[in-house]
């Protein structure tokens, strides 16, 4: 249904408002971020990494050893073409606009040969993640239903790829592919964030893991945990902010749905046992057992 | 941007590294799991099945008692024929596979006509969830309005469609039907949760109801409420795990955000409150209102 | 593979059940509700807002000051027409079936136009929230990464929109917008709700912020606050709803995660610091720090 | 690859001129066409109308009488609405900008239901040109291939549409429909021309067949077959053209490749063939054969 | 825009009407031909099975030796499922319905294995094909602009296909996948023509060739040849038709535009020249040049 | 349907059999041509520059002089986009691959830049050609129904913009818009044919137009007109091709259905009038009127 003539002249006029408003100091105003990376891109490179880890979970087609290259082969082309162009549109924008580091031209292509020449050693830390969030749920019936079905696995096969490319000290796009698990699970994991092998978030919901911490193996998280910082003011050259912002848990730890625990030194011992909705900013001796009891009503 | 042969090279290693991580043990090396339902097909389905509860919703033609059997036919066709194909395939996964039972081969067909079939009746509770929905939430304005806008009726719909599968014996699908809902919502109800009618979750996020719970009518939960199982372990032949391992929640009982329950033996009777953040592991009494005290500052 | 014509039969016959599900007097019987508005339209209609506002980090295309009057013509038009087509529909079907207003024909025009008039205004309102963003954040590197996978700023500049339509009293539309924001990001915001100049939600997961409430310039606050209601029954015309029944919060209020903050009548004092999972439905002073310790182990 | 600034500067220059040549009197500078039908629809409403012709060929799905209804409904209703939107279209201009008739609001409704209500006895019709094709070409082995894969029948459906709109007096529509059919087989109808049942054109490439043609029961041609106009200047007020600018071709008439027929006031007499390459300006008795020699070298 | 109630009730009749003319005995209300072939699918197999003979032409990816069995295998498979899935439906109607051959049920399986093995041979012939072109066309200019913009050469790819499912028996699929040709540009080849290496129609546009035309090597004609049938009745069991229903054009034959060459016992010998416009159905000795000359005006 | 392990070990052998055709040395084998441009781009581009042409026959978009320059923005930057890239693409090919010219790095932006600073010019004379379509068919009842409905229009148009590309010298992408035209109209153009305003092709298919041929203003041709070469061999260095191998057709000619003339030398003089299927190789004077009568039976 088109608009009539004076509407459009109206429309016109909101335009040179719209257009107006980018000539001022905004923040927002900048214009050359449309050299950035593309969202929709990055999501497509991790849509072929995926299958690259779990391709019997993903092919519509019959695989054997006989075409299981060829499957390979279709999805690391794209995953590695989309990720060399996003990342070399990332780290060009970093060096011309904001004084990041310059780069080779090929860095990027180099950049990702190694994370696609790593992915035999991922899959090897996923498959640990899988088994312990199947031993971890007695409601899982199957592996199968673990990979297709638990955001748990979403959130942590997105968080190991990103936290590869933040490693190599990839911007942005690390951050893009976090935000797009915790879109699609809730679980909010910062690329920064160092993880072992074994780890499970049951439900997942709500869980937030800081740039600094440091999970051992074997760890296993219910929805609502937040492995944070206390401090949450930005550093400045006064104050600078300490390196490490974020807990340490050690292996086999448990933590119960909705506690909170907090701050850089606080190191939660191996094998200990935090309860649900407890408040921790202070370090725990190994195979502690923590519970709140406050608000339980028995 | 075509990339150079050497890069090409490169990358060719990098898919050989891929091919040979899958001649290993690892669960994940599973080629068979091609042959495993595809999800998207289950969303597709479940995407025919709403416009037929909700028809006067979604349609986006006029609607009249002329034209309503074409619109439910519209939906129901694509709806049977996705389900099928994706019951047939999980179920003939589990039997070749994973020593699932043997099926007759128009048992998908024939599970699927029943649970069309008991479309009228899932739409009587579902109404009595929307009216709940509109009793309960003094910012809703219309009826539609929570049609459309209440992730509690997305959550609940597809809760729904998932359990009566569950309760079919369908493997895998009732699970990647709980998993969109999870992924849409932030709320995660097993497909195995029995729940009756004039349900209402507000808001949402975060909410946590296991595979074994029961909830009686008129339930009323908010965000952040876990209904979940005390014992995570895996059980075995020599400790098998109780059948029943979460609450039951008895009619008209309301529960306040972040509270959590645990236990299949805790019962909350008929009629209590339970406050925010409260955690409960044992059984109260009908009418009961617990509250902790704790943190509140008043 | 097609259906054999027996099963086609037993499916005409589960068409026809649900075909006279919709005789009853069920609420989602209503058939008159194809006439609503449609999601994925306003979902499109966000999505070219949204560019308008943070063009330079939305084009695929270089921008520069000659063409930058293209680039706000190229999302201005179809947001416009998306607009004005689905606010006429919600309007005119409030107005056929549910009493609502009349309004003259050119009316869903004029509020769209006044909402584009106003994008100048809010750009400079979102410009403060990205920046309290950088601030609040320590682990944020930068600005694009701000706009780029920050959940609040998904959230925020969606209500932003909404509540302007909410306040012009557009129906439905807002709650679709609100609806919208709330399964990308797990944050919940009534579309009624003020908020100031400066706001930031770290994390953001499990937010909820009440229709009534107000908050203030330069609020902070993390994962799984609420800000809510205490009465959560239906109003009548014997009781009536009080017409604030959500917080408020004054300027630079920062609430740890999992606070709880409830009622019309209770305001949180400028300056004051809300500790984590804490439970409050009374005032507190200016600059009050208010932390419970109960179930804090240390 | 985004664009250098100075390069956008020079494409703005170019906007600049063709937006400046708008403002002369050409033609094609007529603004108002933007209200004119959409090509897009209309071809989508034609490929609706076809599988109601020909339903068991083009249906994805197994048919039944079980189901047949619905299967008509899915493209009676899409076709119904493009074609009801268009035919509105063409005539709202034809009315405002051409001094066209002024038709009821109505009216593109009515006219499309009279076409629907003709697709029965058109359905016969076509059901005696594929039977004429079937008969008439010795390498066809089934109806199904002629239904599938004879431009033949593609133009003969099409025109058979277009001519019944054409006779409602709906304007640009019909030409759209003839120009599609004749991109697709290379055969060129006008929508005026009539056609009797039973008619048949092999290969097709090259057909063309004038406005006021009319052509009777179970005539055959060849590829490169005009059936034209002697006269081709545009007539005026004081030499009006004639009516009948193009040849009668009676019944059961024959004519080969590439011949050439033309003038309002010849006939070709019942019965007739006319030799491939003939040049025809006058009328030829019932049952002639009609050879021409000259370049057959024997 | 949705329609009035009354309109609903008026197109339901419609309806009513379309699906009660399936009840006669018209051949085009076969509902079996559902189970037919689908059109799309056929095409989109010919779109893979073009890039494999001409990858470089086609690839949108850097191809060297290391990555070219990535990019055969990219579209091999595709073309294997699609094709397989056809002609399997094509077969079993023909068997089903119009008492066909029964085959093996792998049957489809082999057919394609074979057409997939023979590709190799099918690309050193329309290399030649290609060549022909080049070197036949003075405006030709390379290679590369032949492959991309000659409609000879997507004709006679498609045929060589065809041809070669045609020889295998397949039924219903070679003659879609001419008329694909067909529709695209104008030159109607029946798969059961057989055409030597180093083929070339210049132009092409109304080409006809029939069934049982034979054509040597080198074989070049220009647009509106015709190398078809003198008899057009089909034949019965009384006068069965002859086999041999098309001409013979032995070796390096050059035919220009328009010329008419019919008959099965017609042959053109080695090395002949047919000029354009002429009309021949008596055989020529090698080496001929046969001009008509009548229309020619000098 | 998955392939049986024992197809894909077959089909993977197939694979190895296209992989090692392409180690001949057939010219089809060349895997540089993945460097060519994309014939998808191309047309894209050529589907953007067609609505800068004719504004309103295209915009879905009320139009004005208020928002005219938006649209004239909106296609301008695809199509320019579009284009720069593929001729860098096609000129690198011919520069790399072929000797061709080597240009410096904006060439293509020149070239493009150019062509559309000439819209202007070219929407002057395709009016031209509009008005003589208008003029030259009495059945046509508007300019509107002559853009959108005369394949004559289409063909012209591509055209015009390919024979600007051609005399740039740009390589291959004229050839691949001439193609996509004749695919279209069937109609066959050369890019490098010279045709003056007010032409007009009635019906147009078969027709072909040679590389050198020129033709005057108002020149009106027929369906199956040949302006072609006598000569079809290929120069080479002892007896180059002569320049202009292809007629000139001086103003007012008007050429009837399936004439065809030939030759470099050949001139049509001013005014003339050739008859249907007339063979012409000789000039003939202006104002001739030329007919050939053999085959004409009267």
């Amino acid at each position: 249904m088109p608009s009539a003539p004076d509407r459009i002249r109206e429309l016109e006029h909101a335009i040179d408002g719209v257009v107006q408003s980018y000539e001022g100091t905004l923040e927002i105003n900048n214009l050359e971020s449309a050299a950035l990376p593309n969202k929709r891109a990055v999501v497509l490179a991790l849509n072929h990494l995926k299958p690259l880890i779990y391709m019997g979970f993903y092919s519509q087609r019959a695989l054997s050893r006989d075409n299981l290259r060829y499957g390979v082969s279709e999805h690391m082309y794209p995953a590695y073409e989309a990720l060399v162009e996003q990342i070399a549109r990332a780290v060009s924008y970093e060096a011309t606009f904001r004084s990041g580091p310059s780069h080779a031209p090929g860095w990027s292509g180099d950049v990702v040969l190694r994370l696609l020449g790593r992915l035999k050693e991922l899959r090897q830390v996923l498959n640990a993640d899988v088994i312990a969030a199947y031993e971890g749920d007695p409601a899982a019936t199957s592996i199968e239903e673990i990979v297709f079905s638990y955001p748990a696995v979403e959130a942590i096969t997105t968080h190991r790829i990103a936290h590869a490319l933040h490693q190599e000290g990839v911007p942005i796009i690390p951050r893009i592919m976090a935000y797009h698990a915790h879109e699609r699970t809730g679980i909010d994991i910062h690329p920064g964030a160092t993880i072992d092998a074994g780890f499970f978030m049951d439900h997942g919901t709500g869980v937030v893991i800081g740039e600094t911490a440091h999970l051992g193996k074997n760890v296993k998280i219910y929805q609502g945990v937040t492995i944070g910082a206390l401090s949450t003011r930005r550093g400045d050259s006064v104050r600078p902010l300490p390196k490490k912002r974020h807990p340490t848990i050690e292996d086999d730890v448990t933590i119960y749905a909705g506690a909170t625990i907090l701050g850089g030194e606080t190191v939660i011992g191996k094998g200990s046992v935090i309860g649900g909705n407890v408040w921790l900013t202070k370090s725990v001796e190994p195979y502690s057992k923590i519970f709140g009891r406050a608000k339980e009503v028995d």
